[in-house]
């Protein structure tokens, strides 16, 4: 199995923590997003997209979007599950990811920011504004999700890490890197303090890696 | 089981191929968002990102999250299958699925449109620029995926229509009511008019919805 991987990438940090929670350690391949690497021929050949996670499985299938990516190893090592048992705690859990992963993070990242000072020639602090737009309208709703539905435990869902929290702590740690007030979240800074005691979340953090600047 | 709709929602649009594909036909409460009824008190008690689609399932959970809520429905409504019985084959289609979900359909709804002519003072002009800018480097990506990986088949993954068709139709749609030059994607062409000639994907359609205006 390869990993090809860029510490900043949120995406990346995502498929990072669920192989440490599996315990896979796979070799690493660094594409530097700030340096254009993922546009390098041999990178598209390998993902047309040119975003990074991809991973490479040992059969040498290609996997890319670290949703898919998370689900598949979740489906080819079981163990821990990083999804309920049940179809609608499985529901929850998936609802929870994809409200971080489709609904903030898409407007925050690298390419977006600089299409917004690049081509629409916004100011930086209008970039930000925006940044911290997206962030705050979506963890408000998550908050009050985490906050008032029963299935919250130490986690998002219950009393272990699941895809949620996969999504989860990489967000929190790019509001953190925005300046973004956290106070009103609560139960989100709870949860991703939960998160950064396990040492799975931990060793998965972007300054720990190594290609990290 | 009670849909919470609108018909131009991409998100919902999925969601409702789906549920034709399965032969459901639930309950439908449209939500008009041009309108902002998606922020009434009683919408946002039940879904506190106030997007839609929600489904609220027979027992009562709601549930959030358009692809969330198709991997709901194929668990709980197993035939016909929208995801193929192999780990390597779903990460395919996921993975199609939230190059859509995630990368070209976030940047392009009505909120984030309104953000930018609003709040950020951008032309209708440069709007609609940003909007092709993103359907094109999406598309760019899949076409090639779509024409040169052998899975593809009369549909995104083989000859049966899977959550990868399920949103890739409600995103040709848009793209076309925003006039994108769709000629340098003939393979995403051709599986588009592969699915209008599934009932199912026909009677989704926008403006075949009692809410179309």
């Amino acid at each position: 199995m390869k990993l090809f991987d860029y510490f900043r990438s949120s995406a990346a940090y995502r498929v990072r923590i669920a192989l440490a929670l599996k315990g896979l350690a796979p070799e690493r391949t660094f594409v530097h997003l700030r340096h254009g690497a993922q546009r390098a021929g041999d990178y598209l050949a390998l993902n047309p997209q040119g975003l990074v996670p991809a991973l490479v499985a040992d059969d040498g299938a290609v996997l890319t979007q670290s949703l898919a990516i998370v689900e598949w190893l979740d489906e080819t090592h079981p163990q821990p599950p990083l999804l309920p048992s049940d179809a609608d705690g499985r529901a929850r859990v998936r609802s929870i990811a994809q409200a971080i992963a489709c609904d903030i993070h898409p407007l925050n990242n690298l390419r977006v920011l600089n299409y917004l000072t690049g081509t629409l020639g916004v100011s930086e602090a209008q970039r930000d504004g925006w940044y911290r737009y997206w962030v705050d309208l979506g963890f408000e709703a998550l908050e009050r999700r985490l906050a008032g539905e029963r299935a919250t435990g130490r986690f998002c869902h219950g009393d272990a890490p699941t895809l949620a929290d996969v999504c989860l702590v990489p967000q929190v740690a790019n509001a953190r890197r925005f300046a973004v007030d956290l106070a009103p979240y609560p139960t989100i800074v709870r949860i991703d303090a939960a998160c950064a005691g396990v040492p799975a979340f931990a060793a998965a953090a972007p300054m720990r890696q190594p290609d990290a600047e």
